[in-house]
């Protein structure tokens, strides 16, 4: 997604460590008029993959995929990342490791609302090493669903686990995959 | 909002300790197709408050936020209830103790969001006591914005947090007000 690249580079910063912050536009503060661009082209790539319900996690997931969601008329669920008392029954959880907060978290999922049967898109802001589209792969599958795409808005190709992956069959569609990013710039990879 | 009093009684479900769980459609699970109609009305309510930017705190407010901002094309920032790789710089920060946690979160927001001057209308999907709310116009106030209006999705109106905060000269509009809750039913104020 060419927009999406051209609003990286005019508004991301490289952060010491291998962050890219992208704090102006997608967490933090949210260009909502962008994110419905955002939430069309996820619907544009995966509208033949017949998918019932898009999956996240909390909490910067949220937006991309309630974008996509309206755009695809397709409800949300997010995994949460610690029970609270609106966490009703039985849950699926996973373990999942988060670079960003450098912790462990269980994410969860109310039995309720993964039934047996689903076709489930997973959605996320970013894909780098995977853990968390990981989780939530478990957890769909663990509930009996079929994943049948993930997107992420920005991947680390260099992380590689987007590649990894695709390497096991998942349909990993990223709207900007990033292959290389230091002080002398970007470079996106040919999609 | 008639349509969201319906949605409650059909699709809530009232649990042992007075919670209100409404997982089915805004927490944990979204209804995107509904979630516009939330944003429309928002939009509908706040047309002439001014407001340049919206602030909730992740993560069930920002859903709500996201659609009211897509409806208004306003930017939408989240607080933060953790410091993150992700958050630059010097930060407004508030203690906020959370019901549905049983927990005290610092919020936090990164000063670059929130120049001086901006009007700010606050977004959440409950307001109960007013903790987040009243978090969030600290650090909306201590950035020298003017908070132009407060809405939540679902208040709880027993709970006191929104007359609270319209005794102190806020614009709190919340499209559902609940003024009683038991066994025996839910009790909605006439708006």
């Amino acid at each position: 997604m060419k927009a999406l690249e051209d609003k990286i580079l005019a508004e991301g910063m490289l952060l010491p460590g291998g962050v890219l912050n992208v704090g102006r536009f997608l967490n933090q503060q949210i260009d909502t008029v962008f994110l419905k661009e955002i939430g069309a082209e996820i619907a544009r790539l995966f509208e033949d993959s017949g998918a019932t319900k898009i999956l996240t996690v909390e909490a910067s997931g949220i937006a991309v995929a309630v974008a996509a969601g309206m755009a695809m008329d397709l409800p949300v669920i997010f995994a949460k990342k610690s029970r609270t008392a609106n966490i009703d029954g039985d849950v699926y959880t996973s373990l999942v490791y988060s670079f960003t907060h450098d912790r462990e978290n269980h994410i969860m999922v109310s039995k309720t609302y993964l039934p047996a049967g689903e076709k489930i898109l997973i959605v996320d802001d970013f894909l780098a090493h995977g853990s968390a589209l990981n989780g939530l792969i478990a957890i769909a599958e663990d509930a009996d669903c079929e994943v049948v795409g993930c997107c992420a808005a920005i991947e680390k190709g260099f992380q590689m686990g987007g590649d990894n992956l695709r390497a096991r069959g998942y349909r990993v569609e990223s709207l900007a995959i990033i292959d290389q990013m230091d002080e002398t710039g970007i470079v996106f990879r040919l999609q």
